[in-house]
């Protein structure tokens, strides 16, 4: 929920005035996390979210505001979780910061009360999680969208900044289209790396949301290339489905990710269920549990637990979220 | 004073509607503090503090929120002064993140402007501040309280997360009965510290507020276990009244501790007395002045000078404080 | 544009009634900045700043609040962009934190969407600019100011803090003059600069704002003396000019820095032109381009690059600018 700050000039007259503003809302959420293979197996986890988002119109018509996630985890350090600054008008939407990448053009929810990384597998060829993979950051920065009908066409970049690594490229091009009840997408990206050469990656996207039934697939292939020149392909795919009876949803995903023998990755694998039970008035009790083997665990930060992660683990956690 | 953003359903109808909302107010303060044994005896201080509060109600009435401090201390870094995140209903209140520790049943007040420390010695021995003493962390990151009529218990504990270290337990319970116009309390820690082993700490805890006169005393008894088996007793007390006459507040703070030849430490001693104007509309100036011999100084943030502070110490701040 | 914060019993009546609030506004910017030194010649910039200014007043008429920005650039880290406590009443005015120096009576106007630093040349001998040269933070963190009629004047300094370096002095003064469509000030600074020993800089001030056109001149001589006793001089001047027809704003800059040669400092100098068009709404789309010649590029951050930069570069920018 959104809490808008009036304008004081708004208190006199609101009608028909466009005025700029910024909106704050929040999120919080705290719970355990589970991970069999970690230093330590079970972690407490606690986040407390503030959001601030700016809107604001040109004499012109131009749209324009920023969006940023003032976040605490833990107790710890005030951190930036997610800063964007767009304008928009008949021309599309053009966005800056932390925008998505074009070819993520639809990815696969996660499963349980924080995620258990169990989409990764499956996402491990799009978007900025490539980067992830080759130790990379492939992060864009810049993203135009143009959505007419049906029909909405990205395409996105990282450019150099102050904080983004100088020298290599990295883009991306995704399109959607909608119909009734679903949508199907296609993306493409295209990537310097650092480790691997280059790499180029297609892929596929469907989902259908019918009844109580919500379904959503994925399938990319990449194919890289060592700055030596030799070719090795790449194919991740997952689909997630959620059944929602009222204030439950239940949900399962499964993700498999496979490598070229001579790129030295261990093949990718996730499977996973969970259940969340809406509250109402903005709060939900969920829980997952998930078997994933992945090359890098993303729920041990910067332990040496790490180097073990690409043995098969057990995930799990349990929590509530709270958005105000 | 806490200034309530108002949610934009709420400007057509609020009455009888609970909805969730995150609270924007601040405080702030400026003023000089000095310190004999300091390598720049006096330093200027000035903070500016946003706290935002959020607060929700699920359906079935189990309220939750967050509360979270960003705080730009002389012009520094955004930093977090005390994230938690709570739920609250017929059960009691479960908090997590920048928790209370059960055994803090009731600490003293501080004297000065922004805090001189004296009761950080009669407090040396509950709740994290024990961990100053020991160099160890042993904040706690969960509290579950249960309050019914006079009678408030407590228990809370530090779980691992993937900001607090791991390997170690430290656990508290409190009670806290109240009165008429006074309180008494009764606390427990138990923890595991690096440096000595284990310690047990037993706390008692007394206050009356009765006219224009409030005292509060505080007591605590450690059992110290090194890691070798040999045992150690410490013990730290101190005492805090306060005076008003309309909108003047007189204080004095008095505390000692002192520990067993075989632990290595000096034994502590602090006496303070403070001044406090209420200036209305949320402004008070302060003063306060004392003789402190601690091990370790917290006015005194990463210098070399910290070696020098077991000596005993004059300490004095003045400065206005402001709360929005 | 600020968005006022309304509070809860303000709903009820505010009239005459002060009470003490905390104001969120924004601003935000996203663009281009080309470097022809740069190691990367061409970098997207985009910035999220959320603005916090709270204020209250005593029962006796003091004012007093604080200023803070809570700022995300690149989608980097939470920082902070200046924050300053203040009090004010019929004394004048007291500030604590990021004040101005009482020297930079009038400081220039930059040229571009984010500031090409063209003012900086100009400016390099006064404020806590001459600490950039030199290589010591001078920034000031008190100022009073007291302003009488056409008049204004202060004085800053540059206390010990936990955040400030010990041992060294900077004081400065200035009063500034304003009538009809113009200002006359006379700025005064005396610092302690390790690497120079000490430096007393006179600096004037001019401008005038006739019809469309704002002339703003300044004009700055130092005296250096190194540890050893040696004595060196410095001058920086400059001039920024700017023409309003409409919603669009022209404007130039020019600076010229000369050092004697004793002091191993290269001539500095700065040309530039710029464009700004205001688009309504907060929206405001911006471009520069200048030719500058300055010890150390503050266009580069942290770089490598920086070694080159007293070569004649070329910068430009080119964004949109938005506020809140």
């Amino acid at each position: 929920m959104k809490n808008i700050l009036i304008a004081t000039t708004a208190l006199v007259a609101t009608a028909g005035i466009a005025h700029a503003e910024v909106a704050v809302s929040g999120s919080a959420k705290a719970g355990l996390i589970y991970n069999s293979e970690g230093s330590t197996t079970v972690k407490l986890l606690s986040k407390a979210n503030v959001a601030f988002d700016a809107s604001g119109e040109s004499d012109g018509g131009l749209q324009f505001g920023f969006n940023t996630n003032h976040i605490v985890t833990n107790n710890g350090s005030v951190d930036n979780d997610d800063t964007t600054v767009f304008m928009s008008g008949a021309f599309g939407k053009l966005s800056f910061g932390a925008v998505a990448e074009a070819d993520e053009v639809a990815g696969l929810s996660d499963i349980g009360f924080d995620g258990l990384d169990v989409d990764d597998v499956a996402e491990a060829l799009v978007g900025d999680e490539l980067g992830d993979l080759v130790g990379t950051s492939l992060g864009h920065n810049v993203n135009y969208t143009y959505a007419t009908g049906p029909i909405s066409a990205s395409i996105s970049g990282r450019l150099n900044t102050d904080h983004a690594d100088a020298g290599k490229s990295s883009y991306a091009a995704g399109v959607k289209y909608s119909f009734g009840q679903g949508y199907v997408g296609l993306g493409y990206g295209d990537h310097e790396v650092d480790t691997l050469g280059t790499a180029k990656v297609v892929s596929l996207f469907g989902g259908v949301n019918v009844d109580n039934i919500k379904v959503s697939a994925m399938y990319s292939d990449a194919n890289l290339k060592s700055v030596g020149g030799a070719k090795f392909g790449a194919k991740a795919y997952g689909i997630n489905a959620a059944y929602t009876m009222d204030a439950l949803t239940l949900s399962m995903g499964a993700s498999k990710a496979n490598f070229d023998a001579g790129l030295g990755l261990v093949d990718q694998s996730a499977f996973g269920i969970g259940a969340a039970y809406n509250m109402g008035g903005g709060a939900t009790v969920s829980a997952g549990i998930a078997r994933v083997k992945s090359v890098g665990d993303e729920n041990l930060s910067g332990t040496a637990a790490k180097a073990g992660a690409s043995a098969t683990e057990t995930r799990a956690d349990v929590g509530v979220s709270f958005s105000f």
